[in-house]
């Protein structure tokens, strides 16, 4: 939770202003997601409008704004960020719970008959303005989408992002553009389409073998795709592709447009035409280029199913990307329990030599994501972020959770990790254990082919549910192949709705990060990837099973061993056997040291 | 699996003399369900017309008739029934498998444009009505529901059942109908309606604490119910109900009139009026008399989750009628240990000797369900029933699959026990094993309030699927009390969709019965039925726990108990203190003795 410089003193004369605009155009309230053309996780700042226009910089938050009104919905990890940054401005934090009615539902209660919403289309998804305007219909109000109020107000808008695009190549991009473009074909061939639209990043990152660094931690670059039978085009800003790069990608039949010529070339999709689109992925702007005749066939992208099932030639490319990631680890923690007492050790210093440690090791990239390094109650907020001017100094007792992650050319990672910082406290152990009770039930399980996912989630909570314990978050989402950390369509959380795509197949990579949150004490998460594998065949049917890819030692100082069944002592004896197997060979000195005294049997 | 007196010779006639009047009328298909006005699991012989038309007697089937083709759909349970039924009908079985189109999608595909598909709306659920209408208007092809083509041709069609109906009266009735419709009626104050009809005969039968035995096993009558905040109609043939009954009803605010009446009464529904009613548990044939200014509110009748909710005082009452139950089990099984290599003993005088067992008992009324025995390959078919043309003999070696249950005043039962014949081999020990940890698993299961039940399913399969095992049945229904052994809205089940409503809430029971199925060789299937308990309240939320209901012992002759943890054996050696220590005080002789032999520890 990053604090940014505050905005108060400004927030209300922007208000003001697109309150001015708001009446000029007739608009009763205007809605900001935190969005942008390609619904991404993380924003340029290009698009991060919401934080500009409130002064709220939570990552993920809804403003709404009438003439008498305004106010921010927030869900429970920026509840205490946003009212700090909200004061004074004028806008209220309205609380967001699950099952709660959301900021689409006021607006559906509260608009006045005949009244018109105002969205900017080009960052809303045709599914949410789908459900927006006809809840407005029934109360006989109106949405608009045409018109980006922000635009006229914004007069320090930042640039959009000009990172360089490059090849992911072999020998850790396992299949060439040409192969995945052709498999894309037959898939909308199978399924009646001519065309087919893509915003998502990640998507054309995966189908074209091209990464960029347009956004933190996500190896993405701004674009759209085009694909039809016949074309290939991807709209990017031409800048970023150099001509050698521009020579290799005409020569497997892509052309490059300009990323601003996407709506000209939607428009331009031929009146006949079947255009594949994921209406949860594209937004409400970019298809009101399309004619009228223009006939679209909705569901996943078919380039989300394939890009979360990596082949057996890419989970090689991970299993050493995890060496490399666990030996990195190794020589942090080695460092950690040496400087603990002799140097002062802070969450910022944590996060420092965690990421020197990953710098260090080859086919590194970057991070993942921000590292979460939260001492006892800063460990209670699950996406708790250190900041240089609020961050906890390491010492005395009780629980240190680090939450962190790394891009490889041949994979991602992020990995959970609970240190014991002088004496943690007997429930502390007890909290440590039944979440890793939880990491081994789910680590273990078998289960049928094409399971929806979020119905496995029981598994991972029953240890933590027999104590009158639950977490609010997933247990598991779905992990990229040097690609974002959070990727669909897999997840497993029991918040979630077990829809058709959420099924269970081999290839994909899912995190397993139970966990336990004392409000204002401490926080427990353990968290390791897992690669879904065919575990053979029956007169049941197909089954899969686990394997588990992240190699890093459980430190057993936090658990109460007697609360571990004899075969959950045995998985974790012979996870650790694994891990000191598998990372001695890269490791040397005080690491080796650490490495094999964390791994002893317990 | 009961094979009726063979049909094959008539039936092409009657299918000759319903194509003529299809023809007649201009209909390209029609569609027969199993399914009655109540929409419920057993239907009087009034309304089994798919069965006399078809010739198929199993319970569950959807049959299709064009001119050129005819086909019954039906799952896998019944396919060996339905293909020696139908052989020489002329009508093709259509193997109905889960994921796979059904009935209704194959008349979405195959009606030609312009053609007409006809079903008796009477029988058919608005829910059903309106998707099958909207697929064939797709196809610019129509539903018609205002025909019953089979009065026409149904010569000796049964009359409708005239059960006498009676009281379920205090103490085991723990609130009186006024204070149900009381309370219904704020429910619906709440949800904005001023009117709501009833088609389900459980839902009727709990409001008003009444009863019958218009069907087998389910103690209900057929009628409906319509309800205002200043009235209550009973819809059932008067014949039915005496004058002291009908005096008390009319004292307590119910007014009777005719079973047939109730289409004009729907009619007369003013115009204003807001009708609660359940989409999927009332026919379109009914709701086609509305007018239509009358609005429909739809949503689970508030009944169906009143009557899942089972008092403090409702479950005092179930346990004595667990007892009771338990006891009855006790004796039969002492009897049957006895008789075994002694007198002949087949699927069939098990059967008669439980069901005599159960009659003895105080307070019982009728079997809950059709005594389920069967031996070995026989109980690898779910839904086996025994007949005297086809019925094993106990005898060899092997494995006996007992699920049987009653109807109490007091409460309703449903248990699976698994008996060992001979020497059952080492893969049926670990089979029984297996679909024991999984029931232990879920048995001692806590979880939080509200979770929707399906996603609890992985809980009890875990064990199963870790050996590559699964079954193809939910793990788990709700139970009723004193009324229909299967009813909603909770179910255990991943194939279910976790709808809101299958929230998991405080007084339901439910069954825990996982199995494992070999096909020719044998079936196992244990079954509890466990009442959800408050658990406690943290700063994690309200949990809930279960309270195994079911008492008898789970024999564990039939086991491996190598294969179980020590915490699995200490949970049957605690049950089977439970059972013992409350069943003894109710038995004596030779099944107090069998009753301690099977209840010592492991």
């Amino acid at each position: 939770m990053s604090t940014q410089p505050s905005t108060q003193g400004v927030v209300p004369q922007r208000l003001a202003h697109v309150r001015q605009l708001m009446s000029r155009e007739g608009i009763h309230a205007l809605l900001v997601p935190s969005a942008d053309p390609h619904l991404s996780e993380y924003l340029p700042g290009y698009w991060q409008g919401r934080q500009w226009l409130s002064g709220f910089h939570g990552s993920v938050g809804t403003l709404i704004v009438t003439a008498d009104f305004a106010g921010v919905w927030a869900d429970s990890r920026y509840w205490e960020q946003a009212s700090k940054e909200l004061k004074g401005s004028g806008i209220e934090l309205v609380k967001l719970q699950p099952g709660q009615p959301g900021p689409l539902d006021w607006l559906a209660e509260q608009t006045p008959q005949g009244a018109v919403v105002a969205v900017d289309g080009a960052v809303m998804a045709v599914a949410s303005a789908r459900t927006l305007s006809a809840k407005l219909q029934e109360r006989g109000a109106r949405l608009r989408t045409d018109i980006d109020l922000l635009q006229e107000v914004w007069s320090d808008r930042p640039a959009l992002p000009d990172q360089p695009v490059y090849q992911h190549l072999p020998p850790q991009a396992t299949q060439s553009r040409v192969e995945k473009l052709g498999k894309l074909r037959e898939t909308l061939k199978e399924r009646g389409a001519d065309w087919h639209f893509i915003a998502t990043l990640d998507d054309i990152a995966w189908l074209f073998n091209l990464r960029g660094a347009d956004v933190s931690f996500n190896p993405v670059f701004v674009s759209f795709a085009l694909i039809s039978q016949q074309q290939a085009t991807l709209f990017v800003a031409l800048s970023k592709v150099d001509d050698p790069l521009r020579g290799v990608l005409e020569a497997d039949g892509v052309s490059l447009r300009d990323y601003s010529e996407v709506a000209a070339a939607l428009r331009a999709v031929p009146e006949d035409a079947t255009l594949q689109i994921d209406p949860a992925r594209v937004t409400s702007g970019l298809l009101d280029n399309l004619l009228p005749g223009v006939k679209l066939l909705e569901g996943l992208n078919p380039t989300t199913l394939a890009k979360s099932r990596k082949s057996l030639a890419d989970a090689e490319h991970i299993r050493q990307a995890m060496e490399q990631d666990g030996a990195a680890l190794c020589e942090f923690f080695a460092w950690l329990e040496s400087a603990l007492g002799r140097e002062r050790v802070t969450e910022l210093t944590i996060d420092e030599h965690l990421t020197a440690a990953r710098e260090r090791r080859p086919g590194y990239v970057s991070l993942s994501f921000n590292t979460i390094a939260a001492f006892n109650a800063n460990g209670a907020m699950p996406h708790y972020h250190a900041t240089p001017e609020e961050h906890a100094v390491i010492e005395g007792d009780g629980l240190l959770l680090i939450d962190s992650g790394g891009q490889y050319l041949g994979g991602t990672t992020d990995i959970t990790r609970m240190v014991p910082i002088g004496t943690p406290s007997a429930e502390q152990k007890r909290d440590c254990t039944r979440v890793l009770k939880g990491v081994i039930a789910l680590s273990r399980a078998q289960f049928p082919r094409g399971i929806l996912s979020p119905l496995l989630d029981a598994i991972a909570r029953a240890p933590i549910w027999a104590e009158g314990v639950d977490y609010g978050h997933g247990t598991g989402h779905g992990v990229g192949y040097f690609l974002n950390v959070h990727e669909g369509p897999q997840v497993i959380a029991y918040q979630a709705a077990p829809a058709p795509q959420t099924a269970m197949q081999p290839g994909m990579i899912t995190s397993i990060e139970p966990g336990t949150y004392r409000s204002g004490l401490w926080g427990v998460r353990i968290e390791n990837l897992v690669l879904n594998r065919e575990a053979g065949t029956s007169e049941f049917g197909e089954f899969l099973k686990f394997e588990t890819l992240t190699l890093c030692p459980i430190d057993s100082r936090c658990l109460e061993p007697s609360l571990l069944t004899q075969d959950e002592r045995e998985w974790l004896n012979a996870y650790h056997g694994d891990v000191r197997r598998r990372l001695s060979p890269l490791l040397e000195g005080a690491a080796l040291e650490w490495l094999q005294a964390r791994t002893a049997a317990i």
